[in-house]
């Protein structure tokens, strides 16, 4: 190895570090930190920021990686090296991008509408929103062209959570998504047979609800020994290492689903960063590849996993013994049908694994259509309510529930949320890709274990971290490119038996 | 103010968060990190410091420090300005001092140090960890000759933790607290009437000990909405801010004192933390000043209070209603003999408030003995017990229970044992003092009440964080310098009723 290719490693081991150290003052602060700290800590962390963008951004570093890279030339385009290499350049050009002024402009302008929207969503007015994310608006138009692009504005914005990835082929698979999807929507509604899912909204005491969540994330191969379960309002997974990747979940007392789903959703996402190689630690490349891979990640656990028949069948008795009043009196089929009840519904992170992407179709659209000034922010409320009608069948009775749901566009966001949809699409495929190519795989899930899946996802997936690109990853492993069929194939059998269509 | 100290200013802004990171890293390494997490924890810590060092000891900072000096000539010796850049001074000068290698030196030389010193003591083999002993004898002994040093050896050791104070001083206390404590520990093993602690020792269940201690840690003055209480192996407090100050205890399910008292103890460091003025926020004057200081206001909270008649008087009923089986057949003067039993034993941190001393004085002798040659390693154990028989009048049975109990020596901390004796005596100072101008302290804590006490302590002590020295304080303070006289007097008074002397 080179010794430029050396300093540059120990340059980036340093900035990796800070970084890292950035997310544990996060997680403390989400989990741990009492709220008269958080002035102090906005402080702590705004300063780790802004060394390391520094450090990074710094002009001896473009040249170390422009001298590493000439050194390493000849290196395989899949050796670490090589792979770390384009990441930096890639990254550091980005960066590069990014003056001081705009990354200020940036924070201002969220600092001003993230209370802004808190209020506008507790008090249902929309109208107190409007003048922010008119500005949001603005930010991220100047954002796509700072970073330029060839075909479409949103594709830089959604370049920043999936690379390489194009607004029209999004837009394609999308399409093919909803043409598909709206008949098996109307076909459940109409001719299901119905689910009775109040067994899941019972009361359930949190302690035995923490029990549970612990026993399945370990089921499914989540490492406590190298992880943490925590309790937080908005669940996340963060990793400080691979082998100190945590999880948290917040706690209904009446409604079972959130801490089930959420906490195998996010084991997930863990699980990822554990697998990834030893070789990448302290570079970034030691992380998923990708919003949308690393989502395919948490869906599989959540919904792959987590909502199918054999998985119930081996963990529903335990469930029965901690809640013997509440779940005594139903068998599993009863509880493996309430959890994948099929209801439009007006909330996100409330929908089912099937109407969940049409939430996301809405938002991908009316992004489009306000960065390219097609909608004006004034009438969002009024386009929403449409597209869900469109969509969904259902209007939401007020803004709150409709259009200021989300936090995403109190921030500059735009783009991520397409990643939430292809992450159910990317994991579909890669699990027909998986059983096909070791029928174990299937056998195993049928009696609710995921050693072989797991082992499957770690060889083809966890290991690799961000050395390839999503796309190359899902040729790499599929053959092919990302398409929307597995996922029709996958949900049109589930449901069609749930509801005996 | 000058443009030179706002541009000072923000350095030691910047520096102060980092170092506040680092300390955010440590508590969650204690707290809720998986062990496998460690190697990366290390090295983020460790980049972090390196990093937070550079820029302290760089030679812009130095220049700053001396501009901003210049200008500010005329600064009134007690304000934040003249305080800050003393203490930048003189911080400066002796980072200075310390090279990368040599840093790198400590670090070696603690890494196989602290290994070799836990299996010697879970061994009880001495030999095991002489030879680590011996350099790091060494290493404190050039410390010391890099430091500098006019009269004593020990006395830029000392200086570390406790600035100002003088190795000749310390003895000549000491030597007094000896000669006067001696005779009270013979009374009282001799002449007392002996005093029961079984009821302290009993099954007490550990979540109602944990509801208790954060019962009696808000009633003291612990302000839990800029806190936290967590659950360690070997407790501590720290705080990252002044309005984020955290507690740690632990708790034994058959021993009722470690959790009661730690949490007390921790307390009383946080408290001081959390009563710095806002003004000193974001500098290294926002803590306290000393070691030694610091240990008053924790020996304050855990013993003058915490171990008080009228504290036990308040919240004994509260606790016997948590443990009606263990305490509803013991009042509570046998509560308050037991909590205050006298015990000649051999480990520090088992110890009475009264012999706690005499393992200090031990230890403050047998360090200045290896430092000056006088002592060589290999006689360690002999010398131990030997002043253990004279100063407590028991004998060890194993070096475990010796000299190898502690872990101060498996790194270069010389100089850090005495300012836990010199707490207890600052603090039997400062609350003679305290009660002398306010009687209402101790009118209401004949009643379980700190609330004038803490006033005092926030007026007199804590919003001050480190703007003057040790000995600054306590002659504003107390009109005087340091001695032990009170301490004499409370100790002497307090357990002649308890033993009936």
């Amino acid at each position: 190895m080179s010794s430029t290719y050396q300093k540059l490693l120990a340059k980036v081991y340093e900035i990796h570090d800070i970084n890292k150290a950035t997310a544990v003052l996060s997680w403390d602060k989400e989990t741990n930190m009492p709220k008269a700290g958080t002035q102090a800590r906005i402080q702590q962390m705004t300063t780790l920021r802004r060394l390391s963008h520094a450090m990074f951004t710094s002009d001896e570093m473009g040249e170390l990686i422009e001298t590493a890279a000439a050194d390493l030339q000849d290196a395989p385009y899949d050796s670490n090296e090589a792979s770390l290499i384009r990441y930096l350049r890639r990254s550091y050009a980005e960066s590069r991008l990014m003056s001081d002024e705009f990354v200020q402009r940036i924070s201002e302008v969220s600092g001003k509408a993230h209370p802004a929207w808190v209020e506008a969503r507790q008090t249902n007015n929309f109208a107190h929103f409007q003048p922010h994310l008119v500005e949001v608006v603005k930010l991220v138009q100047e954002m796509a062209e700072l970073y330029g692009y060839e075909d479409e504005k949103y594709d830089p914005l959604l370049d920043n959570f999936e690379h390489g990835m194009k607004t029209a082929e999004v837009r394609a698979i999308f399409n093919a998504v909803k043409e598909a999807l709206i008949p098996l929507r109307q076909a459940i509604v109409e001719r299901g047979t119905p689910v009775d899912d109040s067994l899941v909204h019972q009361p359930f005491p949190i302690a035995q609800q923490q029990a549970f969540a612990h026993h399945i994330a370990d089921a499914i191969g989540y490492d406590f020994s190298r992880g943490h379960l925590g309790t937080v309002v908005h669940p996340f997974a963060t990793s400080f290492s691979r082998d100190d990747a945590r999880i948290t979940t917040r706690w209904y007392p009446d409604f079972l689903n959130p801490s089930l789903f959420g906490t195998l959703h996010e084991s997930g996402h863990a699980m990822y960063e554990q697998g990834t190689h030893p070789d990448l630690a302290r570079t970034p490349l030691a992380r998923g590849t990708s919003s949308g891979i690393h989502e395919s990640q948490s869906r599989m656990m959540e919904n792959v996993v987590g909502r199918s028949l054999g998985f119930w069948q081996a963990h529903y008795p335990k469930l029965q013994e901690l809640f013997p009043t509440q779940l005594g009196g139903h068998d599993v089929m009863a509880f493996y049908r309430a959890v994948n009840k099929v209801q439009p519904s007006y909330i996100r992170v409330e929908a089912d694994e099937l109407t969940y992407n049409f939430h996301i179709i809405l938002r991908f659209e009316l992004e489009q259509a306000m960065l390219n000034n097609d909608l004006a922010v004034a009438d969002l409320p009024a386009a929403w309510n449409d597209k869900m009608q469109e969509l969904l069948g259902v209007v939401p009775p007020t803004d709150t529930e409709g259009c200021l749901q989300d936090v995403h566009w109190s921030r500059p966001g735009f783009g991520y949320f397409p990643t939430y949809a292809l992450g159910n699409l990317y994991a579909a495929q890669f699990y027909e890709t998986a059983v096909s190519q070791n029928p174990t795989i299937a056998e195993e899930m049928a009696q609710g274990v995921t050693t072989a899946l797991v082992a499957w996802l770690r060889e083809n997936i966890h290991q690799y971290g961000r050395k390839f690109t999503p796309a190359e990853l899902v040729h790499q492993i599929t053959g092919g490119p990302l398409t929307h069929e597995p996922f029709m194939r996958y949900v049109t059998h589930k449901f069609s038996q749930i509801y005996e269509l």
